[in-house]
């Protein structure tokens, strides 16, 4: 083998090396991506939770629950369903708390069969949203396409009903995640709406590759969370503390949401949910009575886990 | 005194009889009149009762306590209020019960602080019933003017919704009476609507003295029920069972409606009616307890009162 055919492997290694140095550089692989934790200035590997309570105003049960996980401590952070029957009640407590992390949890269907409610702008003016009989569509069918002007009509009123009552919300986020995974339009609206009160919107990094779209439609100044923990119907009754250990011990780095469900399983709250047990009555217990646990603060303090608002976030991110 | 001057009083006396007589023809009083009983073909002095629960659809405790009256014989009519979040749960009950005497209790306020509802119709079809944030007012203020042709527009949602749901019902009221006591332009578009749907309205002559247009808009043809019997904040607690024994002991014949609000006092029920405790939680707790009792089962067998349901007054007026 001659010198030059000696050399010419390790030219090839060299380029190969160099390619992928750029590709790196171009392409930083998600394992070495600074965290919203590391970017708002927490020392590396600081691990970070808001432990958030979705579906405020639904019914009294889940106001009641949540109130009590928030006075607790057990909670730090929840968002509000406007056009829910409930609102008042959840309005009026924010609006005696002005200190509290509500949110708002942006509505367009109303998915329970005994139990239901309409939109906040005149049924007339959201034709795509609701069903023959004027409420929210169960479900978003094959034949039910939201117009993505009418959604925009339906969350500005939603914003503003709660502005009007007093409430004053740190986020937004989507009831069942409707404008996080029906595409690049809906979720445009979203942000626009969002940009325009200046909230921050739930969005995390775990979600971009299944839907490319949303970090696109993102500007470099959104806070984008690292990691979200919820608990599906997967999880057996019997396994429900074991989940959220489990998530808990195995943390990861950044800002992480548990949205979490909880609620009393009472009367009210059995009867709302009673055709079928996801997001249940039981369901809903089962996440109180974990969240309100001893075992649950021991866990954060054993992992060093802090919690953080999504007003605290906000107010950081607008220092940078 | 001259035999002249002996009769002048004689012929006043006679002339003042004369009178009194024209007059009785003319206008006989109520005690003498026909009761609805009579005119349905009854024995005179026959006493029948409507015993009525209110509300249906506000709450679930409302609807969970008027299943389980209906279900024993304690209640036998009823009315809801279609634009209540719990309405899909008591329509889906009446659409698999379709010989229960439901009608439909025509909702134009939404009284409650921490849990309300909107109108049926679109609410910028209906402005002058909605209040800044698309509720129904709490009440009527001196500002709030009901606009007539909205009324008839969100009457005839309320309608249409409980047909496309499957409610077949039996007959109209109105909650908190708002279509009886004020004025005829208001009570006249509920008989127009209630002509149109072929539905008789409750409306007893007890109340004509106060309200004489409830007379003059009604046909000959309309069901006008005796009497009604309901209980008031001047009742204490301790006196509720004395109130309805004293109520039946001393009914009069005809046909009376006792209007009744039977409610479980439970968690929800609490919180949704914690701002005052008229008509609140133990008021209808209270109201449930008498109804269901022993007690009041005999004493209807004792004074020998006959319970009749709107639906077998229709059928009998409709064959007169």
């Amino acid at each position: 083998m001659s010198d030059r055919n000696r050399l010419k492997p390790m030219a090839k290694a060299a380029s190969v090396l160099w390619l992928l140095g750029y590709f790196l550089l171009a392409n930083p692989p998600r394992l070495c991506a600074q965290t919203l934790a590391d970017r708002l200035g927490y020392p590396p590997g600081t691990k970070l939770v808001i432990v958030h309570a979705d579906d405020l105003g639904e019914t009294h049960a889940v106001n009641a629950a949540a109130i009590q996980s928030l006075e607790a401590g057990s909670i730090n952070s929840a968002s509000m369903m406007v056009p829910c029957p409930w609102f008042p009640e959840i309005a009026d407590y924010a609006k005696a708390h002005p200190g509290a992390d509500f949110g708002l949890h942006l509505t367009l269907t109303s998915e329970r069969a005994y139990y239901r409610w309409s939109p906040a702008a005149p049924a007339d003016k959201v034709p795509s949203l609701v069903d023959e009989n004027g409420y929210f569509h169960h479900d978003w069918e094959h034949n039910q396409h939201p117009n993505a002007k009418e959604v925009e009509v339906e969350l500005r009123a939603q914003i503003e009903r709660a502005l009007a009552m007093g409430v004053r919300p740190t986020h937004l986020d989507s009831h069942q995640y409707r404008l996080i995974i029906n595409g690049k339009e809906l979720f445009d609206v979203m942000v626009r709406v969002a940009h325009e009160y200046k909230l921050p919107v739930f969005v995390t990094r775990d979600w971009f590759a299944d839907h490319p779209y949303l970090q696109q439609s993102l500007g470099t100044e959104d806070i984008v969370l690292d990691h979200t923990v919820t608990i599906g119907p997967d999880v057996s009754p019997g396994k429900w503390t074991d989940f959220y250990v489990s998530a808990l011990r195995s943390l990861k780095p950044g800002v992480t949401e548990f949205v979490i469900h909880p609620g009393f399983d009472n009367e009210e709250l059995r009867a709302a949910t009673r055709e079928r047990s996801t997001w249940g009555s039981a369901w809903r217990q089962r996440d109180f009575d974990f969240f309100i646990s001893d075992q649950f603060r021991q866990i954060l303090v054993q992992e060093n886990i802090k919690l953080i608002t999504w007003r605290e976030l906000a107010s950081m991110a607008s220092r940078k």
